[in-house]
């Protein structure tokens, strides 16, 4: 059975030598010391290790079962449930009136980072219900918010977000559930929403679904859906729960992977709701919460990618099979340990350098959040809206791809679900899909955030880049590996963008033909920048006499790995969105 | 559930407009008139698309259950497999003496994509058998091919390939497998093999292992190892069947996929066998029919990657989804579909350019195994033998990706096993693994094969790409398109062959550590070629008033998409390469 050890080390690196947190100025940063957050991470680990992750291979095994209209969880979870809630871990970073602890988003990412890596399936209980109390907290009336946010804070109660119905998913203006307005300023909601993730479980006392439908009469498509309430179990004014509401799940999936959560259809007959936030004015809701939920999706990318590394290192060091090329390392033993062989090398160094990346990349995304929203940073708050898509696209992409990578290091047995690693791989699988397909994402990037605000917050992320190159001229540790190859990325990606502006205007196909290549090539630039910064730190924290050098050294040479190894992406994906739309629109539809 | 329909129109074009087959100096090819070989196809297309790809799912879900030592395979494999060895597909290109049909290997290929494309794991009983068939052929006694082959050749008794040990995948040499000579010439042979695929089943009247094992004495290592011929149930001289051997199967393995496949542990125990081929060479036996054997895994790349595109097309096509931009296609339905969108066709031509560039680079690897085995052309026999590691690695690597990519585009439906997606890339991934994994295929490619007689089969290959450029200097339909983009690609490989070769001597690791990119960045070299040469032909053709204008145009766009958008891959792939055994080989084992 695969394991799992959390890697708060590597965590606290990037909030101290790299994000250096304590420092920012940002309100409740101040108290990120590298004592209080190494304790946080410290516990988060342990429980996420010893409670979390051994139930991974159980819930894939078992899924979820549904038997007269209840789902039963796999074996184990409900008690590690309790375990999850009674240790505070639901509410991190939720305000403390409501019970939460009211620390940073960037901690409760760096948290969420275990429990994903832990236990992919266990985590979205908690994770959706996250989402939805966040939504009532930002839009809720001060009764809402008093009624449902202390219970969901806790987890005593869940929460579901319904969005896709069987004919529309990304184009949710086709919607056909219907919410019809009662006298008492309550709705009745009457539809079909399918792919409800924990829409029906046995782990809260109620759950609370919040559900996008139609009031008849608004306006069509797009602009005429609302947000509603809809609790499982109706909700009196004390608090205590009251009758069954008229919403059931009708059917749980079969799914390639996530087998733990239970994925719903969801009937709704006439089940009482309650509109959160105005008519008609649904998609601005679940939009201001969107940059969380994707960036909290990029972070399953890099999670599973973690997850799936760290055994693959455990079984290239275990598995003697085969001689180092250049002289037997294990002489006393049968065979070198797979290690030795430059492949395995080059496949391990993939994985490493692109989770490491992605952890700063990531954890950086959630810091001018928190900017954003706690220091009401309007700049941050441009510029990490403009990244989103790219934090969910390509960090689930290639954190897919190191899935796969991670697989192969354990040959034939990669394969066979007894080692673990292909649930790694299915359960990764998901993220690429779900809160917005990686197509969907590319298309946001590049139809609506480059341009936005006047293409501001691009123009600042390419500041950024150039004033870290300019700001470090002359520091010959860093210039060849780093400063050069990422000058090169960033002017292919600025070359990228250019082309779009030429050719976009005449054609959007044009740009809109290279939209994907260019959510990797600007993710590859990203991760370049992470490293150099990253590589900078590591060379101060040398320099002022580190106790670790090792740790640090290694960051130095992972950093080096990237930046000739996967960087070089970049002049591909610039060569593939300089073909504009031509062979890509050519055909038509009959010929394919 | 999902569709399959045979690509016969395509296989034709390969086979005729590209490789023109039947004018080929080959023995057995002039009998490859277009009509003959457009009967075979659609004869197999027909079985295929009726009879094995219903069956797909079906397998998936059911699985084999092994009970009592029996293994019962899913619910109509038993029925469809009287009907291939009916239709007397199992023995396509056997020799005739032994009941096969003769064929060529080139048309064993295309019908063998049609199979693996309808089902995997049921074509992989065949296969097996095929493979082990081939075996005898090539080393049997006169008494073992009369006992073994006819019965083999119709399936009405099917074979395994038996290499694989717990603590030995790769390193054969480790095996532990004993096989002690008895007095009357047998050996007896006890041990444990793993990973036997088809080594228990309820389809056929016998079983024939084939089984690596060591005889005491003999050499240390792989030179010790020799081939057996292990019966499930003993023959007698008149070929009836008599007592059980001592072969049983312990266990089947639970995977990632081809579920309708037994996949065995198998316990000897004093198990009768018969030696095959010399003592201690049985490596040596195995390795003659390595080609073939890799090869028709590359395929297998391929061929789920077809099944897998054709019902994204259906799906992009059916699914109403968001408008296109340039202007409503669909003005009568709610949305257009989504094959408008420029993402999707993005995907799609990514897939539908891999997959004919592909097949057009297997069939004409399959056309050399011809000219070697059939015309006993040694150079052909250098280039192919050059070329099987490309064909297994990348294909498989790529092929995997294009299922992964078919899925997207369903979304989330994508994800929900009901659709069928999920198979096509949990079956599809096996392929990058079994028959030696593919960073084995990157070592057999760079640490053996280029360096193959001096080099000169390498040599031969630069020396086709540089004639067919210079051949066509001055095809202004070819210039821009086609032949600038594959002399640029072919540069990128000669420069990563002489980085090898200057930086190699040195030190072995700046050679092994760029194998993987290697052997994609010749796979994308060679698809080039394919495309190129291709592209010529289907501009012929519309010169000589082909009657299926549109069929010629249609894959002259999908060649230049991929000259524009898959190629430049190589700069990528010379770029890493270039970059040296230092950065992957630079961390202690300790520091992962």
């Amino acid at each position: 059975m695969p394991s799992y050890t959390a890697p708060t080390k590597d965590m606290q690196f990037v909030l101290h030598d790299l994000l250096k947190v304590s420092q920012a100025d940002i309100p409740g940063y101040s108290e990120l010391e590298a004592d209080f957050t190494s304790a946080v991470l410290e516990e988060a680990g342990k429980i996420t290790s010893e409670v979390v992750a051994p139930l991974n291979v159980v819930g894939d095994k078992e899924g979820c079962v549904l038997e007269n209209g209840v789902v039963r969880t796999p074996t184990g979870f409900k008690s590690a449930f309790d375990q999850v809630r009674e240790g505070g871990w639901t509410g991190l970073d939720m305000p403390e009136e409501f019970g939460g602890q009211g620390m940073p988003y960037v901690m409760s990412t760096a948290m969420g980072e275990m429990f994903s890596s832990a236990n992919q399936a266990f985590t979205m209980y908690q994770g959706l219900t996250h989402g939805a109390a966040s939504a009532i907290l930002a839009h809720g009336t001060d009764q809402q918010k008093a009624t449902y946010l202390p219970k969901m804070v806790s987890c005593e109660w869940t929460g579901t977000m319904n969005l896709t119905e069987p004919h529309c998913g990304t184009d949710l203006g086709l919607m056909r559930t219907k919410a019809v307005p009662q006298a008492d300023g309550s709705f009745k909601l009457s539809g079909q929403k399918i792919f409800i993730s924990a829409g029906e479980h046995d782990m809260a006392s109620n759950i609370v679904h919040l559900v996008l439908a139609k009031i008849p009469g608004g306006p069509d498509g797009i602009k005429g859906v609302s947000l509603f309430i809809v609790p499982k179990f109706m909700v009196a004014e004390d608090g205590s729960l009251g009758a069954r509401n008229g919403v059931a799940c009708g059917n749980i999936e079969e799914k390639m992977g996530i087998h733990g959560n239970s994925t719903c259809v969801m009937n709704y007959d006439e089940a009482t709701g309650y509109l959160l936030g105005d008519e008609h004015k649904g998609m601005r809701a679940m939009f201001t919460m969107m940059n969380e939920a994707r960036i909290g999706v990029g972070m399953q990318g890099l999670a599973q990618a973690e997850a799936a590394y760290q055994n693959a290192v455990i079984y290239a060091k275990d598995r003697l099979q085969g001689r180092d090329v250049t002289g037997v390392k294990n002489p006393d033993g049968p065979a070198d340990p797979l290690i030795v062989h430059p492949d395995i090398r080059r496949n391990l160094m993939d994985q490493k350098s692109f989770i490491e990346g992605a952890r700063a990349f990531i954890m950086w995304g959630s810091m001018m959040i928190d900017q954003a929203h706690r220091g009401e940073d309007k700049a941050a708050d441009g510029l990490v809206s403009l990244l989103t898509p790219v934090i969910k696209g390509f960090l689930t992409d290639q954190g897919y791809d190191m899935t796969v990578q991670a697989q192969q290091v354990y040959g034939g047995h990669g394969y066979i679900e007894e080692s673990g690693m292909s649930q790694f791989t299915r359960d990764a699988r998901i993220a690429m899909i779900y809160e917005g397909a990686n197509g969907v994402q590319a298309l946001d990037l590049v139809g609506r955030k480059l341009a936005q605000d006047g293409g501001k917050h691009v123009m600042a992320f390419f500041d950024l880049v150039k004033n870290f190159i300019k700001d470090n001229d002359g520091n010959e540790a860093l210039k060849d590996d780093f400063l050069t190859p990422l000058k090169a990325a960033s002017k292919d990606l600025q070359a990228a963008g250019m082309y779009f502006m030429q050719n976009g205007m005449k054609n959007p196909n044009n740009a809109l033909s290279g939209s994907y290549d260019f959510m990797h090539l600007f993710g590859h630039v990203c991760l370049g920048l992470m490293w150099a910064q990253m590589a900078k730190a590591a060379n101060e924290a040398l320099a002022a006499g580190a106790s670790d050098a090792e740790f640090y050294q290694t960051k130095i040479t992972t950093g080096r790995y990237y930046m000739a190894r996967r960087l070089p992406a970049t002049g591909m994906h610039l060569a593939r969105i300089n073909s504009g739309a031509d062979t890509v629109m050519a055909l038509d539809a009959a010929n394919f």
